[in-house]
Formats: C-alpha cells, structure tokens, sequence
C-alpha cells in the first residue's frame, strides 16, 4: 500500500510536469507584431560625420515605442561584396552606432555577423556607412537583430516571465510555427509588441495585423 | 487497494501519452536541405512563346532531385506593381508553367499568392512572363511554394509518414524554431531532403550544412 502510494506520488509529480500547460493560455494570441527592415541607429558623432557638423535628422514618422522615430535621411552601407542604399535611420541618436540587416544581406554586402540584442555589440564587426557629407568605417555594431517583445513590467507580470528572459513565439496559419530565442525587454518605456525582421515575417506569413502567442 | 491500481492504471496511460516522444528520436537532425530561390518551370508552349519556336533550355546545373536541373536561361516576371529580372528556369518541361516566388516578393510585383505544392495551381493567380523572344500572359501558377521533404518511400518507412502527410521541422541553432505544414513528398524518384526557400532558411539561419528534424 504504501509502495503503490509513492509510485502515485512520483507519477503525479511526473505527469504535473508534462500536464501543466508550458504556454500562458490557449487563447493568447495576443501580441501585436512589429515587422522591421534594415535600419540604422546613429551616434552623435557618426551622424555629424555623415551628414555635417550640427546636423538634425528630420522626422518621417514616430514608431509604436514611445519616443522612437523613422527619419526621413537614410544613408548607404557598404560591405567587401557590395552596398546596400537607402537604409532608413531611426532616431534619436545613440551613444553607440548600430546597423541592424538582415540575413539575407550576407550575401549583398560580403559581410557575415550574428543574432544580437540592440545595444549587445562587443566583437561584432564594423561596416562602411556613406552619407551626403562624408564616409564612416564602424569598427564594431553591424547585427542582425535578435527577435523581441517590449512589454511594461505589468505585461511582464501577466505572462509571468522577466526582463531578459529568453521564451519562444508561436505563430498561427498556412505558414505557422514557432521561433525560439526570443528574448523579453521588459521596462517602463516599453509598450507591448514582439519585434522581427521582414525575412522572420514572410517566412511565417506575418503581417501587421497578425497577433503572436508566447510559449515559456 | 483496487481503486489505487485503477488511478494508477489512469495515470499510467495519461503519463505515456505525455512521454511517447512524437519526434522520432531525439538526434535525428538527419535531413539535409535545399533552399530555393525564387523561379520558374516552363511547359513546353509558354518556352516557345519567350524564347522562339522549338528553343532547348541550356543545363547550367544539376538540382539535387534526380532529374531536375536549373537552365542558364532566366526571365522577368511583371505585376501590376513592379518587375523582377532574371528569375531562374528550372528544366525540364513541365506541363504546366508554375512560377515560385517569396512572400517579400508580393511587395514588388503587387500580386499576393498563397502558399501551395508544386502541381497544386489551381485558382492561384497569374502573372506576366517576359523572355528574350516575346511574353506570356498565364492564367494560373503564380505560387509561394508550401515547404515539403521529398523522400524515398523507404525513408517515409523509416519516418512513419506517409506521402501527402503534413509534418513539421525543427531547426537548432540561435535563430532555431520549428516550421508547421511541411508536407511529405515520398515516391521513387525523390531524394531525402527538405525544401525551403531563402526567406524561411534565413529567418532560421539555415544553410546548405544545416541538417533538420522531422517532427509529428
């Protein structure tokens, strides 16, 4: 009698494991998805370089987070294989220069780099930025970004994950399926929306009023 | 007594469901990988209307499936949007004109199509072809291409699938995830391998070494 009770005490705790749903809810396609092109955050000093002295980037439009902008300026990157024109710049300016391409970018500019979260950007290689006023050779920040979901803290808190945490997406549809490492940028001055690239976008049919479920 | 073994008999079964691994075995990342661009297979007449009566395609190279070769060959496609120049032909003949394009390309041509097999044309939209001798209005044929596995019918033994079943993959790595509606194409004149095109194989960061796992 008792052995069979620590047999069903291991096998409840067994099956509890394997029962207890991983994902926050069944119904929970609930973040809105921001699908980002190629695209550069300058530096104070790069943007004076490439556009003159004391130059300010005008406004295109604002983007979903709050106090992030499209500008109307774009500049051209240039790798050892070939360039890239009219990639847009979003401001405001950076500490650091950033320059986030995609995948399949590799193969124009002649340049390879990896995953990284912005901001990550220790040993990433450098890339040649022309603008209308002058050149810059980057000696680190050429990325492709790693997929992410802004969120409050509050957010956070309702799918029970953490600042940094690293979860997977799922994705509905002829097209479905899941991304795992994605990582959770959970601050004040965030606003709720997973952010991927065009490429992830199309390869899982992802528009802009597609919603994403998160799985732990 | 009795009633604990019924519970345990329960349990049993409800714990198996939840271990049975519906992944074949779990270092079976055993499938190679062919990525697709965008291209075009040409049934007989709509090669004579773009290249001139009686043409015979050019083998640039062999493809990985036995017979199959992509022709030095190339056309534009047009849509009421915009032009894509030199898309790829892939020989032989078929007997119909059926041309793939990625999902970023409906942002170029302003054509939206779904993704379908190869064969499967039917209702999917048309678009204009332009070759060296003269163009093409098709009906149908404008497809993204639903990613699938070609197989032997020995290797669908060994996978437990059947052809015609919907599957999925799963690819390791930083950009890692897992691909649903993959279909299983067995029959005698396949080779083991998973098609995929460039956006799905960049939004994944697989390359021709990368290796998949088939998933049920």
């Amino acid at each position: 009698m008792e052995k069979h009770e620590d047999v069903l005490k291991l096998l409840m705790e067994a099956l509890q494991e394997h029962i207890t749903p991983t994902e926050v809810k069944e119904d929970t396609y609930d973040i809105p998805v921001g699908v980002s092109n190629r695209h550069i955050h300058l530096s104070k000093e790069d943007l004076n370089h490439l556009f003159g002295e004391g130059y300010q980037m005008s406004k295109l439009k604002d983007l979903s987070q709050p106090g992030q902008y499209a500008c109307k300026e774009t500049v051209t990157i240039c790798g050892p294989k070939g360039a890239i024109e009219k990639v847009r710049i979003l401001g405001p300016v950076r500490s650091k220069t950033q320059v986030e391409i995609l995948e399949g970018d590799f193969y124009k500019l002649g340049k390879v780099t990896e995953p990284r979260l912005s901001g990550d950007l220790q040993g990433t290689p450098g890339i040649t930025l022309v603008g209308p006023k002058g050149s810059v050779q980057t000696k680190e920040g050429l990325i492709v970004a790693q997929r992410h979901i802004h969120m409050t803290p509050e957010d956070a808190k309702r799918f029970d994950v953490h600042d940094g945490q690293v979860v997977s997406i799922e994705i509905k549809g002829p097209r479905g399926g899941i991304y795992k490492n994605v990582a959770v940028r959970a601050n004040d001055s965030s606003l709720l929306e997973c952010h991927i690239d065009i490429e992830e976008a199309n390869a899982m049919n992802v528009n802009s009023l597609t919603k994403i479920k998160l799985i732990k």
